[in-house]
């Protein structure tokens, strides 16, 4: 498969790397095609780079792994064009930083970011998964021993289907993953963001997922 | 241990009835003695029955079993001198079914239930816990197979190591709780319900609760 990851910060690096190690195509995406760190880092990894327009016209999977504050602008920067009909993984969380840590989750009001995205690029066939556990465990879940989740939320269930198997490459389990149903339920995982903050405070370098016990 | 439990709904007769089948002295409360609803429960199930400020004077330990939308008037009902120095264990959420199912989520902006209590009730010790998961599961944590957990989170330490032994008494071993620290910390939790409500039609019929899987 070829990926677009938008975003060269740690989870688009992780996700990225990720991908090519294990065989499959991805373009890495950022404001500007002359980012020499961002070059820098693509070509040790295999990896190619550009501007989020270069990568997503690339991907035929796209990953959306920037601060969610930014998520917007990046897939408006990106081009609807080149996201029309795409399965896109969003990956980011509505974290404002401004007054440090803990960040405040700020979503629009009784939604989510990721329901928001989607009303905004339509043409996209969202997924959001992935965004309640570090970067570290998202490409290395048998890292964090015992039963652990992630949670999919899309309105395309042919997306998801795609998602699932994107994640079986990341190193995840069918039976770890819990379809929660349509992109409006987005808004639970996004919340769980506070507990996981004042989880990172409470279990200290631990690494951590959250799981779903059931009968 | 003698408990008052503030509230005579599924989940105040639940923790009732177990602290009483495990031989506590309970007496529950609700808004008029003249509830004959809850004078017969109470009779069948071994235990007293009142006001508000009936039980919360009987009470070592109080629990807080109602909604959340009224747990403000009912501490205020029990009354502050019967809550004086007292251990209350916050099970509520503030949830609004106003609209129906699923219900919203209404917390003080940035804020939480638990800590919105413990500001208006400072002379209460005030330990959020067991609102993550259903009456059934607050009583039998056995009846979910593999791990799973609860979450507290209040400002004094003694007071979290009281409800520790509440909890033991209902059944959670130790290892099954997460100090989040003080009572801000109540905000996670709380908002874990919008979560919880997508799983109650995601694993429908199944009886679930949250887990923190860590190294």
């Amino acid at each position: 498969m070829r990926f677009a990851v938008l975003g060269t910060g740690e989870v688009g690096r992780t996700l990225a790397a990720a991908l090519a190690r294990r065989g499959h195509d991805v373009h890495i995406g950022s404001r500007s095609r002359d980012n020499t760190d961002a070059a820098a880092w693509a070509e040790t990894n295999g990896v190619a780079q550009g501007s989020f327009a270069d990568a997503a016209a690339f991907g035929e999977i796209v990953i959306v792994a920037v601060s969610g504050m930014h998520a917007t602008a990046v897939l408006g920067a990106a081009g609807r064009p080149r996201l029309a009909g795409k399965v896109v993984i969003d990956v980011t969380n509505p974290l404002d930083f401004s007054r440090g840590f803990p960040p405040r989750v700020v979503i629009p009001e009784e939604g989510s970011l990721g329901a928001h995205l989607q009303a905004m690029f339509p043409e996209a066939r969202l997924v959001k998964t992935l965004n309640t556990t570090n970067n570290a465990v998202m490409a290395d879940p048998a890292s964090v021993p015992g039963e652990h989740c992630l949670f999919l939320s899309g309105d395309d269930p042919e997306a998801k289907a795609v998602v699932t198997e994107v994640l079986s490459v990341l190193g995840w389990r069918a039976e770890q993953l819990i379809d929660l149903g349509g992109i409006a339920t987005a808004r639970g995982p996004e919340q769980m963001l506070v507990l996981w903050c004042d989880l990172t405070v409470a279990l200290p370098g631990r690494r951590f997922n959250f799981g779903v016990a059931h009968d």
